[in-house]
């Protein structure tokens, strides 16, 4: 079970390169198993073209290494509270591709001004603060795991399975690390339209409500009809 | 007969990720047989690397599917109603290639800037206002192609092969899949340079008429001599 | 001697897909044997991955075709006139490559900002204007190669081994078709940093007259020390 | 051992084509033997394609040839006052990539926007003056190394490993060729994500003083945490 695992995030992180979302060791994919509360995730600062299924880790929910030679990646405590805190998601992305990090840097949420963005993600894709000098000083990636989960609290984190860091990157998440990853490409690609929409008319305002309603529902939910059923 | 409509539109939509205008599945071609009235179209959400000729879908001009395993494109509708009303057209195709997308998600068309453009398309490149919600609720897709035919019931559909719908992304026509892909090709390069060259000065205006003509009517019509006849 | 002229012009065009300077068939590339006064160029509207050495067309300097099953290229009579005006140059490019065309069709010349510009163009790169309707009307391209001539007549073309044509593109040229699609990458870099650097410093001021000079004697003329001499 | 000097510093060149910062030979990268004092270097104007380590042209401190059919790469009196003024680094590398060079020319350093900047230098990384004419005149290429050198004299030059020189481009250092190179992807990067991130927010500021140093200090010093050990 462990094997496969580590083989299914493995696989998944070889899509960041893949997708151009990584340069050198700049980003890592998780997945979680949720009848142990084991998940694995990829090592700290290992070359992508080095990489092999065993090399993964494998953590449980406390923290502990359960298995693996290397360190874990060191966003690990953010995936932790992620897992923690969102019941249904089974993988979770973090990585600092360009787009996406340049709305961060930015301090500013994506707006949804497409379908594109609708088809995946309700509504505004936000940003979240950047943590104290007393959050950074303590725990920095475990509280930056606890303000994602706090913005969520009263908000739907299945519809809006993406968020950016200020002055820092995003993360996504989804069903298992194959689909966080997936979002991730999605949110790179909204992102880089969102900032030239804006480029081409500083006036834009995002789609009215009921195409994003209806691009969002024809792929969710019980009335959605793209794809094969 | 089929056989070769559905491998022509196969051929069609690889093209897509090779011109890199697809993410994903993001994008679908049709072509039409006139003579049946039967069209060929990608099927919804199927992988571009996964496809063969064989999961085409074949429909006929009363949205009936004839023949084919896959539940067909979900913009299959808006396809249709471009068959059905601007006859000369045999191709159809529509994607979220980013540059375009990103001007219809400005709400803007894209004005004549300069021969890369009118070499190819007459004038301004239309940006069709968003469905009201009625629009939307009843019939979303065929609604979108009964909009961008009303838009065209005074303007020569053959000269202006594309058309982006606001806060959505653009489609293109040509005689057939091959040379609608074509078109949503240069649609993309001529949104890219649009765009720059508004950056490049902000107070640019269209290419003069003399040279839009000079240009456009050097490719096409009785008098045209580029290319070997 | 034909034969190595087919070769060489066969070469050169195909630098430029490499160079991702083209789109489709949107580019060509000339060179003349000095001796014969022959050159040879692209065939027009043929595609890059169906090119031979033997569908190169050989044309005089009067414009007449002296061999070839195909037609030359549309702008064959720009290229003519700028071999005949400027007796130093061996090879013309001609393309729509996207940075140059957006700086085109804003109707501006691009500034020397930078030492990359400086070591191998001389000062601005010009942006001629567009022709006159009588102009376009009686002899398009031929017109188009004399405006070019025309304003390069007091200057060194030498030194601007390039100029760009209002809402159009770019010609290039140089001592033989391999060193003009050089000067063509060439401008296309210069063209992409010129309008990135305006849009971090929209203040920017091209760069200090010495260093210009520098940069270009540096490589250029009895001076030069770059390169194994 | 002057061999393995040839090979490290010809395998870190083929590295900048690599990763997309050169065009043609505007590039190169040195690495010195701090026992013999000797450094490898980058013939002048050779193409990559054409690069074997027996190219590589062997120098010593007092800009003397030790070796090598080649003349060195016409930075090289750069590299080396460099290497005099810098006693902890092993390698040198400057490029003309685009990102970096556009704001070179724009005169402007790169502010820290993120933790990707953040990650790998500390703080702003700067833009130093063009020389005047009389600097030019005398000794270009050694008045650069001076330059950066004066501009270091009272800064940490491991903390900050990359400069841009105004209206030129950029100049990175490391422990050795390989790290230099990796400095110099991470400034393009980074300088890539800062422009984007003024055309997103022109307001932005910088990213707080200590989520820099989080940064910073996670991967250097004797508190790092990433990476394994």
């Amino acid at each position: 079970m462990l094997e496969e695992l580590k083989k299914a995030v493995y696989e998944a992180n070889m899509l960041l390169p893949k997708y151009n979302l990584v340069t050198f060791t700049w980003g890592n994919v998780s997945q979680i198993d949720r009848e142990t509360g084991y998940f694995a995730i990829k090592p700290s600062g290992v070359d992508y073209d080095k990489l092999t299924p065993d090399d993964m880790v494998i953590m449980d929910l406390e923290g502990n290494k359960i298995e693996g030679r290397y360190n874990p990646s060191s966003d690990t405590p953010t995936h932790l509270e992620l897992y923690r805190a969102f019941p249904k998601i089974g993988g979770v992305v973090h990585t600092h591709s360009p787009w996406a990090t340049s709305w961060a840097q930015a301090g500013r949420g994506i707006p949804c001004y497409g379908t594109t963005h609708a088809d995946y993600m309700y509504g505004e894709i936000p940003c979240v603060r950047c943590l104290t000098k007393e959050e950074i000083d303590t725990a920095y990636e475990k509280n930056t795991g606890l303000l994602i989960v706090d913005y969520f609290k009263d908000k739907d984190y299945e519809a809006v399975p993406a968020v950016l860091c200020k002055n820092h990157g995003p993360f996504t998440w989804g069903k298992d690390g194959h689909e966080a990853v997936h979002n991730a490409v999605v949110l790179e690609e909204v992102a880089k339209m969102a900032a030239r929409c804006e480029m081409i008319n500083p006036q834009v305002k995002p789609a009215p409500q009921e195409l994003q309603d209806k691009h969002y529902y024809r792929k969710h939910g019980a009335n959605a009809y793209y794809g094969q059923k």
